[in-house]
């Protein structure tokens, strides 16, 4: 792809916010959420992109997320909060949730703020980095539709169920992780689908139990969790945090973005934690810069070039990505396409 | 091994209590440390069961571990707080952390108690169960001494670095999580050197970079980290959270239970949630069997007798264990008749 093809995310921001508006949102929670899913390109992770922007639509359109939703406060008891979404955007929600948890970790020292009948939120990191700016250790988890089996089992009961932790990190920007239990984040399946590739072994088994490479096969069959058995344990604590506690839907009682069938039902858990309640944020950024320089320091093992930190990477594409404008997959911008057509929106396709 | 052979935990637990003793433990921080390692082997985790006892008597003999230390309160701020375990043992100052950390968030819905100059605790478990068990949500990270290479590198620098998180779960054994992010924890390597087993490719590499079924080379070389790049990532922010942000050691500055010339500097960050703040505990231990019972309920893999959720295997052999006794390995056994030896113990040996 050319430089001329690349895309200016601004633009694209622009028109993803105007298909929210179109779908019924405010313009304040449409550019919110336009965000979320720009960023998501931005930092490189496609998977969680604009890819994604006609299944939120679909929803909104389908009634069974509210565009118009307010969350509100159903426990307001100083360091914790629990938030009902109403079956609004889960990422207006999530950043709700964020801003509520970091406001009450600054009296509290930490706070949690859990969120019941919310939605999809898209990326995890998006709003523990919110935390991470403001000062705070910021913890997100969410539960997803069944996506894994328990482990010794062969039906999908189980959540993706992405969980993230992020930390400033002085001078450098944040140190960020954000993972779903799975192998494999079952957006990179659909990414394949969507761009004819096979995927590698040991991603899913198909619905017979059998390995399979086919992404419409591991679609409709079941991804494996990462790490065996720990992948499966670690999904279900967070859908435990985000889903049992929460008073929201749990276990195979909760519905994913891919569908517009359903409500999700799903359930979030924010925490923040405030560092200078801990210790001075300058003597935490100067501790976290050496950690950062040992771990870069480190000798290479064969094959890489440089070891990096987590969160770095994302920070590294979204700098070269705001220069250079985003490149999309030729089968997201024909979706766009369709989205732009269906809401009249075709003078602000940004390609 | 026939039932004769099995001994009786109860009197293993008095001997190891007895050794803590000898090594100037108070009687009363002694049961605590013996309990923790005698559970261990109730729960059929033997890596770091009673097999750890002499590496415990041999830090405390060198001083480098303090029998008496008295953790302190470094930071007193309702639902944050901060211990300087002094150098003390592991066990004791986490089960401090554990006790004020349900204590707070009994108070203030949730509270975070890190902690600072700690030593080795044994299993996070044991310490996230005191607050589940309290009706509490229970999490607990620590940083351990190197044991990984950052992804990408060939220098070890980054611990296991263990968490759990534990719930309630109404009528059954409470779920818990206790992993370590390496691919396999590293007392299970000792276990293997100990039993003169060898380990499965893909625990560990050597000094030289390459893959070892040999237990002596893999404790030598580099244990790899669980799901590739997720586990070493999983691993920084547990040191973050239990060294950076607690101000202890942290990296590779963390010294590990085997060696006994160094004062470990590990830390740890304790948090509980308490349930009733978020919803009746009543309410809340239905959700929980609920999800249970579905889980439970799952056609089997191939392979698979049952399905079970996590902590569920651990409680079954801790059942099992108190009515027919622990069996211990050879290996251990000769390992905990030198320790007697040497504290003049031998008439309190429970075989």
């Amino acid at each position: 792809m050319s430089a001329k093809d690349r895309i200016d995310p601004d633009r694209l921001l622009d028109f993803a916010a105007a298909v929210f508006v179109a779908a019924g949102m405010s313009e304040v929670d449409a550019r919110l959420c336009a965000d979320t899913l720009v960023q998501a390109d931005l930092w490189g992770h496609q998977s969680h992109g604009v890819m994604r922007l006609s299944w939120y639509a679909a929803r909104l359109k389908a009634g069974v997320c509210d565009p118009k939703a307010q969350p509100d406060l159903v426990i307001d008891a100083g360091g914790l909060a629990l938030i009902d979404g109403h079956d609004g955007m889960g990422q207006v929600i999530a950043a709700r949730a964020a801003q509520e948890a970091v406001r009450r970790a600054e009296v509290h020292g930490i706070a949690a703020v859990g969120v019941r009948n919310s939605n999809h939120f898209g990326t995890a990191l998006y709003f523990t980095l919110m935390a991470a700016r403001a000062g705070c250790v910021g913890f997100l988890s969410t539960n997803a539709s069944p996506a894994m089996a328990p482990w010794g089992g062969r039906r999908k009961i189980i959540g993706t169920n992405p969980w993230s932790w992020a930390f400033p990190a002085g001078a450098r920007p944040p140190m960020v992780l954000d993972i779903a239990n799975t192998g494999v984040a079952r957006g990179k399946i659909y990414l394949a689908k969507q761009k004819g590739q096979r995927i590698p072994e040991g991603w899913a088994i198909n619905a017979a139990g059998a390995p399979t490479t086919d992404p419409a096969e591991a679609i409709d069959g079941i991804i494996l969790p990462m790490a065996q058995h720990k992948g499966y344990a670690i999904a279900l604590m967070m859908d435990m945090l985000s889903g049992v506690l929460t008073g929201s839907g749990f276990g195979a009682d909760v519905a994913g973005p891919y569908q517009s069938e359903w409500r999700s039902r799903a359930g979030h858990m924010m925490i923040a934690l405030n560092i200078e309640a801990m210790e001075p944020l300058t003597e935490f950024n100067a501790r976290v810069e050496t950690l950062i320089a040992q771990i870069k320091s480190v000798p290479l093992a064969q094959g890489f070039e440089e070891i990096f930190y987590p969160g770095e990477i994302e920070a590294r594409n979204d700098a070269r990505n705001r220069m250079e404008g985003l490149s999309l997959p030729a089968d997201t911008q024909i979706d766009l396409r369709k989205v732009a057509s269906e809401y009249g929106l075709h003078n602000l396709l940004p390609f």
